[in-house]
């Protein structure tokens, strides 16, 4: 990369406006919904009939949600704009409009920026979702990303967290661990290129994890299957700080308690191999790992025909009285407390 | 400051979802169209009967917008809602609803974070807005506030920058420069303190230009006498650049020029006095000073009438063909072109 640095754009020579114009050149609006995007003091949007507007907001910051030594900007910019999504996605809808803030250093070329936006126009495309707006400026530091994402869904489809009753099962959608996985994979080579600059990252084999912490999705398509099938679930969430501390939220909110089974929860083959090379036990990577973007959501017992002929959903344990606390009933039948120990970015290592 | 520091309570011992706990504690929404507030995975909200949605965002970076050392907390909350307030009105619209996602480094406290929420809720009070949402993180280096603004307008009554024609009258709220004054005493005060920390800094007898920089107001009550008066504006933006540079956003947007007339642009007393004590022209500091908020629109001609009596409201020039640029009449009767030097936070100094 440094022998290409000289053909690099410097921010200053474009100034903001000038980068507005670049970034959001060619950039068009699809959703009916979306009457005005970029270009004014705000956006106008309007659902139609009886639709409600859902509205979710996300901060991520160099050097806390990412490391610019291993993420890839347009990876960065469709990460960005997913885990977003995902929110919309955890409250049964489906999103529609996406603004975009960004804080950028003078370390950060034109093209670079470029980049970050063509993983955010890319997601945007993948997901039918029209970036509408934004702000741009300067940071005295790192790279700073702020999503707000708009989501439609009819006003009874919306489901909150706090819908669960006790026997309602839970369930997951995908596998969970994967992301933490490749975060972990993608830690051990920034170590080993510290140690020695000419050793080559060692990455290959490892696809599908490194897609899973670098190019998430987020399951819009969980959403139509729910749909499709006529299952409302009475509560949900999306996998963002790890099944333990997520499953906790739904029980907080809905002032239920849980009991999560460990053999049940679902872990893809590649995950599991590697966490034994790393010496953790998987389903820890998959009770505190994160950043997965599965659905957690629960059933009333009733669906347990329709859901159980679904491939892409586990059912992992089922809601009880609160008073029965949350439980883990390990492999070996043991039954523990279900302890979170999510990413928590403000707590102290 | 420092003596009583040994009360105040590090962001590390309440954690991400402590912190958020006691940041959005008593928090009630009021406004009719917000159906869902904080505490899941997004935000509901549904407008009533034919109205459009209006959305805007705006990240605030630490050492870029605001100098913590003389912007206090509770001020910065205050203006961080007020200046998204502020782009609902230069819509035509009334915000309704506000999130917030900040990102807080290690060496603010608990108490500090509050004192911020303390203002971006009193901001929301004034303005009968509701918090409904946000995101809290750490952030590697200086303060990030993130804010998104959600408003409402009838869909006919929303005016774009696009709208204005030629020989429409530009008018604009309020008076200008003022901001800026207040910024150039907070640096001058600055330097002088950190010259020597034992002066006490000299802010008495500049209340009016101080309180313009530190605690602006959004101009929804413009946004009301419009609507009483029925005059609809053909274009409209917030004075948050300068006058010069939001004027020329308008021209563009409508493909017009203006003319502006030095004499008619509306200067406070103590702003004016303040621009001769540093030796700036004061319609310098209107023009390319910024942060004003003010309103900056314009009219058909018809409407001239009305908007004369309104004291509220100042005309200072019109729109004309875009061929004849963009010209700025002088005291002396000379025309200059109109050039933007108002503030570009990715350009060179």
């Amino acid at each position: 990369m440094e022998d290409s640095n000289y053909k690099l754009t410097p921010l200053s020579e474009l100034g903001e406006f000038g980068l507005i114009d670049k970034i959001t050149e060619g950039i068009e609006t699809k959703n009916k919904s979306t009457l005005f995007g970029i270009g004014d003091d705000a956006a106008v949007i309007q659902p139609g009939g009886s639709k409600v507007t859902l509205i979710s907001k996300d901060l991520l910051l160099e050097g806390v949600h990412f490391d610019m030594m291993y993420t890839p900007m347009k990876h960065l910019g469709y990460k960005s704009a997913v885990v977003n999504f995902s929110d919309i996605a955890a409250m049964n809808g489906k999103p529609k409009q996406l603004l975009i803030g960004i804080g950028v250093g003078a370390k950060f070329s034109v093209e670079a920026i470029q980049e970050l936006y063509s993983g955010i126009k890319t997601a945007c495309e993948v997901y039918g979702v029209d970036l509408i707006g934004g702000d741009t400026t300067s940071s005295a530091s790192g790279l700073v990303i702020s999503a707000t994402v708009i989501g439609e869904a009819e006003k009874d489809d919306v489901v909150y967290r706090s819908g669960a009753k006790a026997n309602d099962l839970i369930c997951v959608s995908g596998d969970l661990g994967g992301a933490y996985m490749g975060l972990l994979i993608l830690e051990r080579e920034k170590k080993a290129f510290q140690a020695d600059p000419n050793i080559q990252p060692e990455l290959t084999q490892h696809d599908y994890i490194l897609q899973r912490q670098l190019k998430p999705e987020a399951r819009t398509t969980v959403v139509d299957i729910l749909a499709k099938e006529k299952i409302k679930p009475t509560s949900m969430i999306d996998v963002s700080d790890g099944l333990a501390s997520d499953v906790m939220h739904l029980c907080k909110a809905s002032k239920t308690g849980c009991v999560i089974s460990e053999e049940k929860i679902p872990i893809d083959q590649t995950t599991f191999d590697l966490a034994k090379e790393f010496n953790i036990v998987p389903t820890v990577a998959a009770l505190n790992g994160g950043e997965d973007y599965e659905l957690l959501f629960t059933i009333s017992q009733d669906e347990y025909d329709k859901v159980k002929e679904i491939p892409e959903i586990s059912i992992i344990g089922y809601m009880t009285d609160a008073s029965e606390g949350e439980r883990l009933v390990t492999s070996d039948n043991n039954s523990i407390e279900l302890v979170a120990q999510g990413w928590d970015a403000l707590k102290k290592k």
